[in-house]
């Protein structure tokens, strides 16, 4: 007997059994058709990207780049990082194709995407993130879309505008009172810390935390929002859209930023975080060359997503692919079953399976049913003599009897 | 100025634009069509995998492991494997929900997988399979479904029978025969390689490679196939299915194959080389467990497929997503060109971008047209005014009015 291996999966990574991935695509298939829906066309790259492109990005992401990446030297002596997030990947993309691809670009794409963490709740090694981008435009109204496609994905989803709140925030005004305090690159991130943190922490923490890098409270603590921000918060009032607020403690992790921020926080008691959100950059193919190009977009990731629809009863019930499933009672009859599918069933659209009958009839239905497959056929000599055969729902254990002219009509109007 | 960055993807990988990514994408949803007909269900897992799991498979797997994979020892002290096939992973899920799971167990995957290999045609550093697998029968009709579930998809593309050829071999005459002879593993290796290699070679070249094992001839070169394949091609043949036939040079590289093996060939006489292919291995998953789980399948890349379908002019041309592509006269109209889109054509299913209105509208209709959006319409005070709206067909330059309540249908029901 040989040493035996484990099966477990890789640390802080999921196998995705089919009905977990069922899931996934599920919550895929949304993002899509959402995505699509307002106009964005999907693309993808690899993983793998050289690690200089993450390097390149901003002071505040060596953090990441040293600590959390996955990043290491090929044969070929070449740094690899494998992607933590899509951005730097969408704006080398985008700064190679410059000329050809046509602006505004509305880019959407699914990326799984690695972080070296520690594995908790929502924290995972490898996770999926819907990106949606907006390239090529100033525009307030590109803020305003970006912010309509995230919230309408939620409502896709089936939340409702009591379930979540979008809080807009401005590292316009933020950097507009950086430059007039004069703080230094150090303070500056100390005060996005401080910000970040404000829900988080006491009002008398927050005041000293002010007070410690000379910052009077009046400055940031005002709940007017600057001019832009109000004219999108009053397009949304005016779609009937309430659940959306001025909050000048939205910040956003990336240095990148540079105009609208925001965040979609989950509305539950118990769970009152932040779940996703994104903002305007306007600097960031500038890596790639000299001519600037402005971008507003979102990431939504799926470990979030899915909590926040599981706690929520949001998530649809597993049905297989696989509609009816074909029981023989002797392995003889296999490639006669097979050619009565191939004729009467998979041509007209209907997705069956087929035992090999190796085994006796109640342990083919046993299979059927561990399958999740709602209806089940018994073919013996009897059915294909007759030609007709009986559909028993597994569910129920009704049963009806069918033709074989007639049968894939039945399997094809299921559920309209 | 600061140092600029390579905007090129990581040496070997692809970037996905539209474009691309919807020629991808019509590759993967035919792959799912036909293996949902046939009542497979899809599962997915993450690229990182233990080293271990590919270190345990076989002999003749150490050259890629320690070669071609790419392998590294993460923060945690654990070595990684990129993987570089799917079989492992797909084997270690089935080991670890072996009660759970309900067999005949049908599975199916479409994973990117990783070599470290010279970038040339048809080999890239990243590509995506689709993996096909019966667990849990011995069938011949299992040999037989995953055969055809080969053809089926070859068919979906639109190849023709006289496009590709089904090469039928079988690896229990090749071991029963290694047995016979008494060959040590050096030479059974070297008699796999001498096969393989046999429509490449000269017949005196494989002549004199037998004669050096101490192989005759005449046990080789039988044209007769066992029963069992006999079986499956006779079945292939009933069914009006002629390019089948057995090869007894079909052997397929890894160890694991115990049965049938088969390659799928492309017929193009200058491109006559095998496509893809699988087969049946009955001890996967014996290095997670002690209890033998027979097994079938096979692998498809997404690059070879790609060319051979490109080759034949069988890729469909891109049409994007979206429909149809609203410009405006002046940016204030932005947010009433979007209440319009979000009454008249989106809650209806069809999908529309709409320009900031930041330049001049034949700009606007220039980036439709690169963006390959088949319908324009202008929205100016006109129009929401009196609620017609002209429809242009940028291909043909057409134009037609519509009334905005009648607006939706018209793109609905294009193509019908």
């Amino acid at each position: 007997m040989s040493k035996k291996i484990s099966s477990e999966p890789y640390k802080g990574v999921r196998d995705f059994y089919p009905e977990d991935y069922a899931t996934q695509k599920y919550i895929f298939s949304t993002w899509r058709k959402i995505a699509e829906r307002v106009g964005y066309v999907e693309y993808e790259a690899s993983i793998l990207e050289p690690a200089e492109l993450y390097k390149a990005k901003g002071a505040d992401n060596e953090e990441i780049v040293k600590e959390q990446t996955y990043t290491f030297v090929d044969r070929g002596d070449r740094e690899v990082t494998l992607r933590p997030e899509m951005t730097p990947t969408v704006a080398r993309m985008v700064a190679a194709k410059r000329r050809e691809l046509g602006f505004p670009l509305r880019f959407f794409s699914i990326p799984n995407l690695f972080r070296y963490e520690r594995p908790q709740r929502g924290r995972l090694r490898e996770h999926w993130q819907l990106n949606v981008d907006i390239f090529g435009s100033r525009s307030l109204a590109a803020d305003a879309e970006i912010i309509a496609v995230a919230y309408g994905i939620m409502r896709a989803f089936g939340a409702e505008n009591k379930d979540f709140e979008i809080r807009v925030g401005s590292r316009a005004v933020l950097n507009n009172l950086i430059t007039e305090l004069g703080l230094s690159e150090d303070s500056a991130k100390q005060l996005f810390s401080l910000l970040d943190r404000r829900t988080k922490i006491s009002a008398e923490e927050f005041g000293q935390g002010l007070a410690d890098l000379g910052v009077s409270a009046d400055k940031i603590s005002s709940n007017e929002p600057p001019e832009d921000i109000a004219k999108i918060l009053q397009d949304f009032r005016d779609a009937g859209i309430d659940n959306i607020v001025y909050d000048p403690s939205i910040v956003r992790g990336f240095s990148y930023y540079t105009g609208m921020v925001f965040e979609v926080f989950d509305t539950h008691p118990e769970n009152n975080r932040s779940l996703f959100g994104g903002g305007r950059y306007d600097n960031l193919t500038q890596m790639f060359d000299d001519e600037p190009l402005p971008g507003v977009g979102f990431g939504m990731g799926d470990v979030t997503i899915r909590d926040f629809l599981a706690v929520r009863n949001l998530l649809p019930p597993y049905t297989p692919p696989t509609k009816v499933y074909i029981a023989i009672p002797s392995p003889e009859l296999a490639t006669e079953a097979n050619t009565f599918a191939g004729r009467y069933l998979r041509p007209q659209g209907v997705n069956v399976a087929i035992d090999f009958g190796e085994r006796k009839l109640s342990d083919q239905i046993k299979t059927a049913t561990k399958h999740k497959i709602p209806y089940l056929i018994v073919l013996g000599p009897d059915e294909f003599t007759s030609g007709n055969v009986k559909v028993r729902d597994l569910t129920s254990g009704e049963e009806k009897i069918f033709t074989k002219e007639l049968l894939a009509e039945f399997f094809l109007n299921l559920g309209k």
